[in-house]
């Protein structure tokens, strides 16, 4: 069933002509491959838009082999797996057994098999981090967004100490079609660029600093308490996440 | 300088034939009302694409009615009080100068004057809530997409205790350009929507609940970490914040 | 004292014929082992209706050996001992001068002396988790409940944002006395299960997670929080707490 | 539906006779009374063995006459209603149309309509309780699990800094399915009572005490982290939670 | 012992001619009222350079007024009270017998007796702040500053959503010998200001918010973290302790 | 200057024959060796009836045996070392220059140069732990307490899940002057403890448990919370604290 | 059974002459009276050496009543009940048919009934507190003491910013048995008593403050970490719970 | 563009004879080096009176050195590097290119490339720092403040447990123009120097402690919450940021 198909059968329940339970049941009939310790997932693709990702932390490298030779053996071209220290990244390399490409980054600490997709989507993507050790993270974002097929500018080190150097990119920012902003700290670069732009802000905050900004939790009040209207927020140090729900916001389609 | 005019004016900046420090000083003039209390930005609806909205809590009913008249004044057609009790918008509403006609939606806490506009927006915005008790937060994040502009359905009472009630509104949630997910308690909601559609989930963790709920804290630290891709979060009870990007969700174009 | 013996006390005790210091004093009675760092109660068997637990954490080799060893000589036949890391629990086998056999899963971070019993019980115990990094604290709780006499179905890999997932196994729900629903992150599978079924369900919160998820207490608290009713929640982590709690349900008998 | 035709439904997927989808949607046709502001659903007692309760707090008087009145209408006999204050009560009372007997219980702040249930369930569920400002709770608990068909004990004011207070009711404890430890301040009484019985035990802290209790907080610690094992925790203050999950363990019947 | 007297005092004790011991004792022989629920001293102006102030919160209005009497009675000219509520402050005027006048400031709740001086000080203060909300924090700090004799410039509503409000500003900001940033929601009014100005910025949280703002923890975690330097922070809502600091700052002369 | 002699003086200071300041003067006096990195108090043992207690935490091994030898050299014949860990306890005795004694303990981490003293006090100091885990926090209190001159007894694995453990030392408590209550996870003994006896309870929490415990906060909040009269608390996993204190109770003499 | 009848039993039971049951059985033979809401252990003072207590807070009127008349009516001369509020207090009054005296202090939140005793105990208490605002606390304190028998000084007013009000009365701190430190805002006054004289302090955090005061959190933490040795503490304003255990210390006696 | 060249500048701003957008636009023209993982900004010593300063925390060592040695080309002179352990400092030093010195001081884990400049400034600023764990962030604040040109007092282990040793040291507490605290533990070592002293006071909380120390927190609450004026806060273990602060106090000159 692939996504036209699908949303032909939800029209069908929209016009009555099938039923809720009908419909589910057809979708609930796509494969779901068993491999012992996951329960993957080979339609996901379909109902969401988007591939399988593998959370990699708390998977052993076999479990992370494992996994992606399953998807790929299911059609799956591109596969990203994220949360992948370098050591273990190496040894779910060499255990995997199909011929997919294999391209690790550590500075964003993830591996895409099949390499990437051709850029779709409405418009750009910008990624702004307020500094150098938000890098990974906000590295980890903009990745992810080329994975799901986005367009992506990365503006880097704009801390709100040093406004000018945030102003200087106010073109980029203007037109983008949604705005990452990554900071740890105090997370002050979400409020100011929410302030700028007229397009949605999804704010990550990282967990760098120390002291009073709890691993992180300094940095999400903040940007959870934004005085800019506009702005939303993942969970800290998660790149991910706003990759991937900027990626939705980039490829919506008018629909009614 | 109208929205066209400042799309040109941001044109030319990024053609190089303006500066950003003159664009910078062009967008500047734009007129601010200093009414003694507060700094009125009479050309956000420029810069942002919204109207001027009044955050109504911490402010005297005089101080709201001095600002909806210097906005009406500005020409602002629309303006929406939020955070605004029933007495304070009563007295407000006496104190009002201008002609702008006065609606206060108890439920939502919230008033507009100058009435609503036409929907406008590429799709449908679906607010869906969990249980009873929120439905005034959830009241606020659909009359807030409505006021900026968007088609806004509602899904009320689904909470994931009774999933079948849920599931039963399938079809309008697979159509949706965003979601909404008001929920308090354990805020499970947002989780099991982000799981079905395709579509960005906004979440609203609500201040519902008792005991080691924490005044919502519960709702917003399980909707941050949700398994759920494509979700992102606002602050507890912030039902205004997720009906404004949501809105600015269903209003991108196509820039690039 | 075995159990019925026991019984037979607290049948005279109710009936007024034996005074409750005087049954206390029998149960006091019971043999204390006082291995210096240790005062091994060998009578919880019997007035608990479980074999004595070991819980390996903090504890030396030299220590977690010599209870195992004391316990057998007292006559007990299965020993659990929870929390060992495997090189801890490698060291404390060879320590040990008792002839029981030794069974360590690493997965579940427990070892068995003395092999399993044969299962009794009302019923079966359905222990679910969300993801596969929930599968320790997972197995910890399966093993657990099998070692105290249980029957039990293992559900892996059915987190919320794959619904489908879950109801593909609702026939094994249904069937349960007791469900324990293991989840980290946002912890939603416990409130959407506690919906599902009409039996007792024990939500175990763990640790898996980042950021936000602050070591499992977002887990934590929207388990407490749960909108489903009919379902409580152990600590973080504590497999253990929820098999052991699981096999008291599954083995009450009618007593009145 | 009843329950022996649910059964019978359930039985049929488990062979394979009927597909999940196909019993979903039968359970699916179940009614819900859609009235505005909330999606009855009349099917629970079916689905879960109980009554539907209704949770009082943060609807209003009008909102829950409504609720009763339909529920009623729907053929519930017994209906119960949670956190209601006096007043509120009163309220709702006043504008329900049928006919069910009302009876407001200030202690517990709940009202049951139709009147209480025979007592059915294989055994007794004793309610124990540390402090006379821990009665509340204890009686929403103790009300709660007789709402719903158990026979209830109750011991009060068993705190644990007079420990031969509740030594003094051993047999009761005994004797109990189930036993409810309702405790503030330090909510020791659970562990305490973990110590001294064989069934299962769930502990209910209460917002009871002050300065460092934190509305309820150190108790509910205290209680996840018991050392007792066979404790179980719901929320601070949640006596309903208790209750019901007790309801569910003292009615279970062998099902293998 | 006036200043000069004072400082003569410690010339001796820094060349040896006076011993630290006699040198306290001399210090000490100062004048202490105690008038039975406080001890008064009336020396503080002398070692701290600033005349006593009252800290009202908690007092009734009966101390209030005899704290008021005892410290004129001793000569000290001005007296502030801070965190006085109108009808608080109504009773303690009543109950004055001393002949100072009182001028009470509702919007900064504070009282001063014996009116303001003459503004003194090296340079001037600036007071900054984000929203209307945060206004009676900010008077506070204002008029904190005066009463020590100290100019002030107000910079109202200048959150940085709108940035070019706050750079509207910079010329004053760029004036100051010390900035006082008072800000709610996320505070990162402080970081923006700390990165535009060359002197001392004195961040004050607000409780203005709701949610995830904590009563104001949110802005105190984010203004502790600031990525500017030379920003440092006083407890939430603590407008007096800002405008104290800043004014000991501001009367700074060379000392070696 | 030895006890009586400060005696004499303060009594002086009682009857006006000696100012405060000249008292402060004389006991200032005593000498205060400055070895660079720390201001060694050599009178405390004066002032406050113990010897110099040096907590090694933080400290280098150099640090720790000049300190030592610093202290010795002054006079002070007994040295306690606290949290040392074996590496660095072994290096600041190699260190060490002095020639008095050196008792190194790992299970309390702990070190005793010069020996310990002859017990003194009014009475006996009783030491109980819940578990096993406990032990290292609960020998640090207890040869704290041996080390200031008391006669300790020890009650060890008495956790309240296990009543009877704990009432089979009934007697042992009963003739305490003080107890000393050490327990991690929900540190329900303390309470169990303050209920039984008729002396002061001095409350340790530990940092023993997982997950909810919250690295002892959850025994420490428990503690606060007692119930039981005639409990205090000291700081999570100090000993040296509670045996501290427990000496100076045990040492009081009739001062009136 | 008085209290040297209890020792006498004891003594017995440390001789082997009674076992620890039988003892358990005599003493749990004391009265208990049951009267519905509370069981009054009318033999408490025996046990512990003190009279009955009754915790005000969360009973009404009639309990109150209730209680106290219990207690008088078996034999108890002097009852304090504490956490009342003047309404329930006289309500309580009114309702009590005993005919003891009944002395309300307002201060202090608590009531006598039938008066103070003589004071007893080997030495004086001093209670100490930093502020006006702490009077109600530290009369809690000081009152309580008195009831159970001690002499008590107060020192009010001293906290360290004025340094020297304290050292004015080092003399009284220098006499002491027990020093109860009463604080609210940062605690600093326990720490720096502690390290002035070298009886045992008890501190008593205080829930006066605003902001990151937490309601009297940061005093707690910061008395729990003191610097000083000899510190220990109770909850967040429980003068009563210091000045129980204060009274303890000044009674004890030779034991062994 | 130099500092009196900013100056300039800003008066004709404030003279109205050059506008905010032009002046920014001047200033924006300063050089900003984009080194790829970081936007130096070249012209912050002028804007903000300082040198540029290295967070070296999350930096790679190459990362370090780039960032030095560009800075360096741009001309300046001294360059600090804060938060450096001993192996990146090694590393970074040997890939500098540039020819400046490079000290690195492994007590306050910082490095000096281009050596200090001479002390000026209009006074002296002390550190004070409890206990000698508290050094290394003692030396942090020291040295930055000497880096930034300031002469400098150290009083080290001054801790509030012993008085004396603090008022030892008063002369020269009161000869400065500001003093650093820095405390861990409890941190009441603010409030008794804020006490103390006539000139602002920063606070610096540490990590030392343990247990309820919560990393820092207790210190950070118990200065936030001082009950001495004049005291400001900085982050945890931020010595650098107080350094930083202090030295622009010392610096400041009339300005008005």
């Amino acid at each position: 069933m692939d996504k036209s198909e699908l949303k032909a059968l939800l029209d069908k329940v929209a016009n009555g002509r099938t039923g809720v339970a009908e419909a589910l049941a057809q979708i609930q009939s796509a494969p779901v491959a068993d491999i012992g310790y996951a329960q993957l997932d080979l339609a996901r693709g379909v109902r969401q838009g988007a591939g399988e990702v593998v959370f990699g932390q708390g998977k052993t490298a076999a479990q992370v082999a494992g996994i992606v030779d399953a998807l790929v053996a299911a059609g799956q071209r591109h596969v990203l797996v994220t949360r992948l220290d370098p050591q273990k990244a190496a040894e779910a390399h060499a255990l995997m057994t199909c011929d997919a490409s294999w391209d690790y980054r550590e500075d964003a600490r993830l591996a895409v098999a099949g390499g990437m997709p051709e850029p779709s989507g409405n418009g750009r993507i910008v990624v702004a981090c307020a500094g150098t050790s938000d890098l990974p993270v906000a590295e980890e974002a903009a990745l992810t967004a080329e994975f799901l097929g986005n367009r992506v500018e990365r503006v880097w080190d704009v801390g709100v100490a040093g406004l000018h150097r945030l102003l200087a990119h106010a073109e980029i920012l203007a037109r983008a079609q949604v705005v990452i902003a990554v900071a740890g700290m105090e997370g002050a670069l979400a409020s100011v660029i929410g302030g700028l732009v007229s397009c949605p802000v999804i704010a990550v905050p990282t967990s760098v600093g120390y002291g009073a900004s709890l691993g992180g939790v300094a940095a999400l009040l903040s940007m959870l308490n934004s005085c800019a209207s506009g702005v939303s927020v993942v969970n800290i140090d998660n790149g991910f996440g706003a990759g991937y729900q900027a990626s939705l916001i980039n490829h919506l389609s008018d629909r009614d």
